[in-house]
């Protein structure tokens, strides 16, 4: 066990959430009340009438994308590109329906660059999503030859008794975590330092795109779905920007995935948790029976499980009390 | 004179619109037939009822970035981020309403992202939008030291009858051109490549954000204004997206801004007219009387005139018989 982090291999959450803090404050501006108060901040949510709202988010994959380019392999990093948009979309109750991309390289090269669109056209295919725009810049000199980055926007839709605010979730209610499918697109920078190069290839692994099993559960089970929680930059700590006031007991958690175990031989523990997915891409947050749901999961081909429940405000638990909360 | 081209300097307009036509063809589904004919593809436009569409573009500020770096001078480029896109968005007839910024950096410097932001900031107050996310990526081993880049996501807002889709641009019509500041946002890979150091500061100028004078234009003329063209990358090509039957004749151009002049002194005439806004940053096409409308710009503080008028399909000429189409 050594002392690497997550803040030391070069990204500092903490930093960048007090960035992020500092820059809502000055961005706030009289309009910002009409905005419907959606969970986490996953999207924005913006009423286009009194009953009818749509959601925007953007987001990147990290430098997933330096793992495409060490293994010359670029066909599934628009999967995640659409994952990392289309999963905070669902997280506040909108359906993903539009898509835009933003891809920046050094020289456009052909075949990396025809690799990646298709990922992404893929991507779109399976959270429901028309790719209907971008814009593709040849930046050379700031990137190196083979390199590039890679941005998305999504657009969804959703009705006001679809949007899920966080402020439903109490303690007691239950929480279901859907596995991922590896590392997904959070933590590559620590990935990269410790894993050993031959099993980089774990790391490829595309993330989940959660939208049509969560809109199957969403379809039978809607009423009991109180808040829902992607798994990205922060790890775990995401649970937290559900709702202010509550806390979690994670007593049954998913089995973490090989490649996550494998790098936390070297790494701490609560430092793992909030870096990585820990084998939770998404939970549910929810009331009642958590068998039917489960099942309806399963049927999608998605493995997931009851793993714990909301509690009152303090901290985040899991079997073995580590405590995220504040750190 | 010599034989430097965009092309050259690392940047390949042709191959860039060989590859987005792919794309544009790998992406299509059935649901794209559903968008409104929005001119140019300057923006998507997404019906959200029978009279009422929300319009989406992306984009970024190309290697204006390191422009910035250099001189280590942070606090426009968000203006010019804002500008690209709603700019953008203007010309399909839409108005400017949210907007959502990626910036992704090596490692976060609160000096440089606060100065990047409050430039975002400034440009969204400028053509009305609320910055209403974002996502900012820390991701070292891909960006060097101080560099970064950018992209923007802008969102707005229209009605059927608002729609410019081009179809109604007709020979006769009247060109008005709108002054740019300066070099905007595009062509800078050239740019940096001949302009002697001590003259960068000029490069630097933020681009003109013509949302507002445009609306009042609109709100008094808007029978008369058949098209808008955002004169961005592949520089005054733009005219050629609004209709692919017209031409132009440009036969009394405004004057070539100084920047510009000096980076001519090394290029093709064509190369310069393919790759810089030339002294025009957007262009209105409208029927009628031009000098009430270029009055009302006035009024805002846009340098505009008369510039020319639309032919018949072939080509687009200055007045020294400058021809731009297919080359």
């Amino acid at each position: 066990m050594n002392s690497d982090t997550y803040a030391a291999s070069g990204v500092d959450i903490v930093r960048a959430e007090n960035f992020v803090h500092r820059l809502q404050q000055s961005a706030k501006r009289a309009g910002h009340s009409k905005l419907w108060p959606a969970a986490g901040g996953y999207a924005a949510v913006h009423p286009i009438s009194a009953d009818r709202g749509m959601a925007f988010t953007t987001d990147g994959v990290g430098t997933k994308l330096l793992v495409c380019h060490q293994l010359n392999c670029y066909d599934t990093i628009g999967i995640d590109l659409v994952a990392m948009c289309a999963n905070d979309l669902i997280c506040v109750g909108a359906r993903p329906t539009l898509f835009l991309d933003y891809l920046a390289i050094g020289v456009l090269n052909d075949k990396i660059c025809d690799q990646i669109i298709s990922g992404i056209i893929s991507g779109c295919d399976q959270a429901g999503m028309l790719l209907v725009g971008g814009e593709t810049a040849e930046l050379p000199d700031l990137y190196a030859p083979g390199h590039f980055d890679l941005a998305g926007f999504a657009v969804g839709d959703l009705t006001k008794k679809e949007l899920l605010s966080g402020n439903k979730i109490l303690p007691g209610h239950k929480v279901i975590g859907l596995a991922s499918s590896g590392i997904h697109s959070n933590g590559l920078t620590l990935a990269r330092k410790l894993l050993p190069r031959e099993n980089w290839e774990e790391l490829l692994v595309p993330t989940i795109i959660y939208v049509k099993p969560v809109q199957d559960v969403l379809a039978k089970y809607r009423k009991q779905v109180v808040g829902i929680a992607h798994i990205t930059g922060g790890g775990w700590r995401n649970l937290f920007r559900l709702n202010p006031n509550i806390g979690f007991h994670i007593t049954n958690p998913l089995p973490v995935p090989e490649v996550l175990q494998k790098i936390g031989e070297q790494v701490d523990k609560v430092e793992m948790y909030k870096t990585f997915n820990m084998g939770m891409g998404l939970c549910l947050i929810v009331t009642g029976d958590t068998a039917p749901i489960v099942e309806t999961l399963a049927n999608c081909g998605i493995v997931s499980q009851e793993v714990g429940h909301v509690t009152d405000y303090s901290k985040t638990l899991t079997s073995s009390d580590l405590i995220l909360r504040g750190t």
